[in-house]
């Protein structure tokens, strides 16, 4: 872990190099040339922001081989003053590495993280059916592992890792899932908004005001009244109190959207917590397309209205 | 129909003296000294108020046993400009009248306004069994008749008539049902916004913006999401075809109330036409119970949060 | 008024003959051959039906200019036992009528209900600047007086009344609104539900639980959980207190669609006063259209697959 | 793995013996005296279910520190035919273990599975400054290592370790979060119900009919509209395209109370893919209170109301 000398500012990841964090990290164009300081959790790279060694930190939110994804939405729902200022997508695949020479044939133990092994099994259990497996304790250290000792002829690791390490591919796409993707955030302690692109996405999290029913309904129902669409939801614990929940939502749209905005608002007034995570640019860069009912305009041409009534204007 | 003078600012009402509507009128501080115009239906009494010739109008709203509710609705719904300033309510009462020295079981013919008529006829088939009926063209006209032929020998009319007329009271509280009460909107051109009293109400007109199932459903999320509650709402149809419907809409509350005001803004997003005829005080004086999750310093507090955001000021 | 004999059944009407409610009972293909018993408001043809003078009664239920429409939906929602048969639509259009012989320059009094009198004011105003104006007790008596009695010249009077008497046509189409039209219904005591043609209507009567903001939002997601339109929704004071309303509400469909059957459910759950009146075909003979998510066998489906789960048959 | 025979049933869990799912398997009275497979994951412990093999797996489904929760739900979303039968909580603590006579100030090497090292990170990193940390493949297998080799003085492991292995604790308590519990489930391929207790959960899956805004919403009003309470809800990605989620979903009561069955009813009709995972009793034992105005009854006199209306029964 390289200290960060004061000019030069530092992201912190998940690492070592090649995980599926730092292939995240790659996707950054503010990262290239600062220092990055590989952690080993997500606790520890939320730490470095919030004493300011690091800028920003890169964390997995969804959907990860890595874990850390309920870390991840915990952390960010009680660490006050985190914001999040980019989405980037990194698809999971795994290889089978070894050292050169090794013939799928010769393997007899695999050294594997213990999720990317459960993620790999189908193909390990056909492809070396009678194969022992030694955990690491990341994927990039399984592989880099082989190197150091010869308890495993192979190891499982991410597709880049022969660019770091003197390793072959003895196989390639072995993941169970040949479809699945992790979701990244870049997490800073930053107040500044990153521009609006039209392709953006707005991450908050909101306790309700109580367990009655309907209770998510009338949540929601400020969304929809604006014409907001929800690209995720999930209830989390709040940990006070079993059955008590707050919820992680994505918003479509940017909060200098209007109706993102008075989305917002609404939301704030029904909430009794509410955090803004942060507005970012949309990993998959997918145009929100917004109905014309809820257009800025329609926010504005309503507001003029409103205010030539208040001020004894010309009448609707 | 007195001549209004330049000086003096003119009411119109549905007359002559002693009709429920002058009932009403008498319940405004502000046409005490007034030139009162008696009209003869409500189209003229609003033609009255959009020409200048009156500063304002009496007119019956609903439950009118006068009839003009529909046509009071869809006049507001059609002429732009007109303002609802005030509420009143009039208990609708009858009483049977006769010229002095006339005993009920004179009475061989009642004259009465048809409708009127309608309204009492529980008590007329009773008290006189076979009895005829002459129609008038108002509830003081048949009254006023009574002096200048003998056709009948008695009238239906409201309580106050004998104030008016040589008249006598043969009966009182004749109809049918004695809570009846007409309310009556004091109609006017200004633009000024009545003081809010914290026992107001709002009035407007909406059109869906389609036929769609769940629509009406949507336009009252405006209202739920913000704790506003309505105390009316009518259907009536628009008029350019069948199926086709506008909503007459009271709300709880003053313009001036932020709920009220935010739900407005949702209402005028939401629908191709919304008429705002006014925030005026209630004419019963209850003042409205606001939950504490939408008071005025809930939608204040949210704004200053959601600028905070849209400033890069303190986290939430 | 004939009595109507035994062996035949006698319908009840707001007559006499000519009049906008004769007009709809000439509709019912049922009352051919009938007993037409011409009563004078919306009570007595209420009670005919009660007692069993009638089979049934036709009523103006929205828009009419005979009155009676808010007279109708307090009868209908305070008189158990009462059921929507059918329903009507008239075209509200007036004529002016005088004796034979006479010119539109000759006439100098007009008699006229007072309620259409309103109606065509427009014209009149316009047509015959300086007329006087003598009420009558309805449409058809106005036209008939003109043959007892000079008073008045000419009359206003629905357009078939040269059909039934001895008058002239000096204008047609005097009404100030050319598309007005009158709905009906035609009221039961019969329990039988009119077959499903899939150009069907449901009618109403819902009261809410309480006044609690958001509650008639409740009652309208019982239909839009259903995919059911309406088609009229009027708040109408229940009459125990100010500002207790119950609502008449028009449903898109029969009762014998699931969807609507479902609808009145959890209307019944929610509601502690529901009243059916009835499920019977549409004067307009417009198809419902029902979005395939909401058809019979969707509900059906739905239900086997819950049996299935309740008696442990094929899981999901 | 000892095998099954045919007369005993035998119940997979995630083993070895000790784990917190061996745990939550020591809560299930029909567990006892049965065979108990230890398997090494998810998708291991539902295929013996699936086989036959077994008759029921423990998983864990919510909160884990042993991984598997988005692998179960992702699994029970795929996997026809699967129930949930019941639902265990164990607190998810850890102790300090090491061979006898060793002192914490004598330790240099920790193994601990990579999550549980991540959970006591803070007692580690302030009891133990400058220690080292190998990887284990679960948490018993961390302690029992131990005895196998002396890489590692140290093991993070549960606190019924002891039970099983000559091991001593260091230090109790060293988990971070001191309340923490994971929720299990006990999965089946039976079709019978568990009885309804009054404290019951009904967990469904349910895909949204499309994208568009406000989908999950009139999903959530289905429940609304019949006071059925959510305890949880999470989107989880469908996998075949991104931005497609199923929502899994606990309810407050069991499929027999009369407002879930019509909760499920209306789910079924609105979602293209609902999957039923089961109704089982809480394992908080919590009474579910239902509001008046769901109660069984409620729903019981409803459709009674209904068959009325269709038989031609008296009217409402």
């Amino acid at each position: 872990m390289s200290a960060a000398p004061d000019s030069t500012p530092a992201y912190s990841y998940l690492g070592p190099v090649g995980t599926f964090t730092w292939e995240a990290m790659r996707q950054v164009p503010d990262a290239e040339g600062a220092v990055w300081r590989s952690v080993a959790n997500v606790g520890e790279a939320l730490d470095d922001v919030m004493t300011g060694r690091s800028v920003a930190a890169m964390i997995a939110i969804e959907n990860s081989v890595e874990g850390g994804v309920s870390a991840t939405q915990d952390a960010l729902a009680t660490i006050p003053g985190l914001r999040i200022i980019g989405e980037f997508l990194v698809p999971v695949n795994f290889v089978l590495v070894a050292r050169p020479g090794t013939r799928i044939e010769d393997v007899r133990v695999v050294s594997a993280h213990p999720v990317a092994y459960a993620q790999c099994r189908r193909f390990l259990e056909s492809a070396i059916p009678s194969h022992g497996h030694i955990p690491a304790a990341s994927n990039v250290a399984a592989a880099a592992g082989l190197l150091e000792s010869t308890l495993a002829e192979a190891a499982v690791a991410p597709p880049g890792i022969t660019d770091h390490h003197e390793l072959e591919v003895l196989a390639e796409g072995i993941g169970d899932n040949p479809n699945a993707v992790t979701r990244f955030v870049l997490v800073s302690r930053t107040l500044g908004l990153p521009e609006r692109t039209g392709a953006d996405k707005t991450s908050v999290i909101v306790e309700l005001p109580d367990n009655a029913p309907g209770r998510l309904l009338e949540m929601l129902e400020q969304f929809a009244t604006r014409g907001v669409n929800m690209s995720l939801i999930e209830s989390r614990p709040i940990g006070d109190a079993l059955g008590r929940y707050r919820f992680v939502i994505d918003l479509d749209g940017h909060v200098r959207d209007e109706r993102v905005a008075d989305a917002l608002l609404g939301l704030k007034r029904f909430s009794p917590n509410v955090m803004f995570l942060g507005s970012y640019p949309r990993a998959d860069q997918q145009q929100i397309e917004v109905v014309s009912q809820y257009g800025d305009d329609v926010f504005t041409d309503a507001r003029a209205w409103l205010r030539g009534i208040l001020d004894g204007g010309a009448p609707a």
